[in-house]
Parts: C-alpha cells; sequence; structure tokens
C-alpha cells in the first residue's frame, strides 16, 4: 500500500505531485523549494531561503508521520557553485552531528529566482 | 536478491546498464528517455516526446511486474525551465488523482537533443 | 535503526555528511568524487578520476558491509556530454554483464575542475 502526503499548512500543489509517498518503511519527500504558505517563494537572503527549504522538507516529513533524523539521504541543488560554503553552513546546524548521506550538484529550476532545492528519503522502521 | 529487466520490446541497450532493478519490494527504473523500438529518439513535437518517455516507463515497470500507479518517486529532467508547463500538463493527464513524489530539476544530457528525461521508483510491496 | 559510516581510510569529511547511511535492506551512499586519501581531488586523465570515483564508491559500501554487485542504483553525473563515452567505456569495465539501474545526466558540482561524481543505492537483503 502506498499513501500520500500533503502538509495541512502548505498551499495547494501547484504541479501533478504529492510532497510525499509512504511505501513501506520509507518516505520519499519531492524536491522542496522556499514555498510560503501563501503560495510565493521566499528570495532575498540566501540563509532564509535554505532554512525555509529545510523547514518545508521538516514539514512534509511530519505530515508523514517522520522525523529530520530519520532522514536517510538527501538531494540538494543549488543554482550556482557559489552557494556551496553558506548553504554546507546552514544544513550543518540543522542536521547536527548524524548527517543522512548526501548528493549535492549544481542545477537550475524551473523558476530562474530559485536558488535551493532539497528532496529526502526518510526510514521509518525498526 | 537482485533482479535486473529489459523490456523485450526496446533495442539493446547502448550503455551499461538494466533497466530495471527489483531488490526487496522495490524497483528501480533506470533513467528513460524517448528512445524507440529501432533505437532512435523521437525528436519533434514535445508533448509526443514526453508522452514516449513515459510510455518507456511504463514499458519498463511492466517488464518488472510493476504498474504507473505503485510509483513512489519520479525524477524529471528537462533541458530547459521554458518546458515545465507543457510537461506538467501532459505528466498531469498520465498521473491522474494520486501521482507520486517528485523532483523536476533542468540540466543537460549526454545528447543536445534529448529534451525530457524520466527516472521513477516504485514499490510492489503489500 | 539507521546506522552511518565513513571509510577508514578517507579524508575527514569537508561537508556534512554521512558517506553512507544503512537503513532496513539499503544502503544509500552519497555522491563521490575522485577525492584522494590526503584530502585532494584527483584531476588530469579523466580515466583515472572515473576509476578513483568508483574505487571511493566501493570503500564506502565496503565500509556498510555491502558490495559493488548489490548496487540497485546508479546515479551518474558528468560536467560535459563529451566525457559519455569514455566514462561508459570505464563503466561497463567495472560493473561486468549484469550492471544495476543508472540515470547519467550533465550538471555542474561545487568545484568547477570536477568531471564527475558517482552515487548509489545498494541492497544488502536475501
Amino acid at each position: 500500500m502506498i499513501e500520500r502526503f500533503h502538509p495541512a499548512s502548505f498551499p495547494p500543489v501547484a504541479v501533478p505531485l504529492s510532497h510525499a509517498t509512504k511505501a513501506g518503511d520509507f518516505v520519499f519527500v519531492s524536491g522542496q523549494v522556499a514555498t510560503t504558505a501563501d503560495g510565493g517563494v521566499l528570495l532575498g537572503d540566501f540563509e532564509a531561503e535554505v532554512n525555509l527549504v529545510l523547514d518545508n522538507v521538516e514539514a512534509v516529513l511530519a505530515a508523514a508521520g517522520a522525523r529530520v533524523d530519520q532522514i536517510v539521504k538527501i538531494g540538494a541543488f543549488l543554482s550556482n557553485a557559489t552557494l556551496f560554503a553558506q548553504f554546507n553552513e546552514v544544513y550543518a546546524r540543522r542536521f547536527g552531528a548524524a548527517p543522512p548521506a548526501r548528493t549535492t550538484v549544481v542545477l537550475a529550476f524551473g523558476r530562474g529566482d530559485i536558488r535551493v532545492e532539497v528532496e529526502a528519503i526518510a526510514y521509518v522502521g525498526q
């Protein structure tokens, strides 16, 4: 059985996706950007953008009954290599001493003003 | 035990990959492009390209005994941000009201004329 | 329970990640580049770079108690489409007749001189 989740606090999805699916002991979180509750995207300060993206990942996990410390794999996407150092700084504060596996690459997004997107796989088994 | 699958209708693989692997209750589908039965790639109309890519994902899943409604995660790759709206339109018609989790980003491919590639993870447990 | 792994032979991680996580019957390997034991990155000959990347994937898997033939999915990232043919040639020699599912795309990295990165999911169940 596959379950699908959308945080109640999120705006309606603008694209055909479920924010999370749960199957077996794994939760798959769609790539999250810095979407705000009113459906906009937070721009401006990059640290705030990263924090909101990670808040959104956390909210999606919570909707699926999962926690950040259950993440086993992160895919992180940046719009520019110059953002790596600051991204890692913010990210390290959020994930602490036992971070998940991660792949981080530079590419582009559907909107030219987005600078960071993060997807996740979490494990909710014992 | 890991099983590997290639649809009988597909041309021989041009690169060293299995079109799908099955392990435990999960099926992993290699990134599919708009490959035709004769080994070419469908170019021209973008909607037709997207549909053939999704047909190929479906054929690979079928070879592994899985269905589109068992997909839990899609990775979608576009060559240009301007293709997003049309991609979503075609994609929404294929996935209906309960789509999988999805991450969609803009990047490049091994061939400069390919505009879309899609990979998938499906869950075949109970 | 989630386990985290770092090969003893690797330099300390420069970014906040675990080289591998193990959860249930799956091992998730972080994107590996051609990092050398002294913390540098191998540049120059592309075939040597690909081989070191795949050596690193193998070392991370070994730290998690897994083998290359247990890989079910590879994500391969190249900095330039012109590298595809040579990448496939080296890769085919390493993976033999029963390769995993794979998605290979062209994008950029945190460092402008890196040409290849590889991530993996392995299955260690029965």
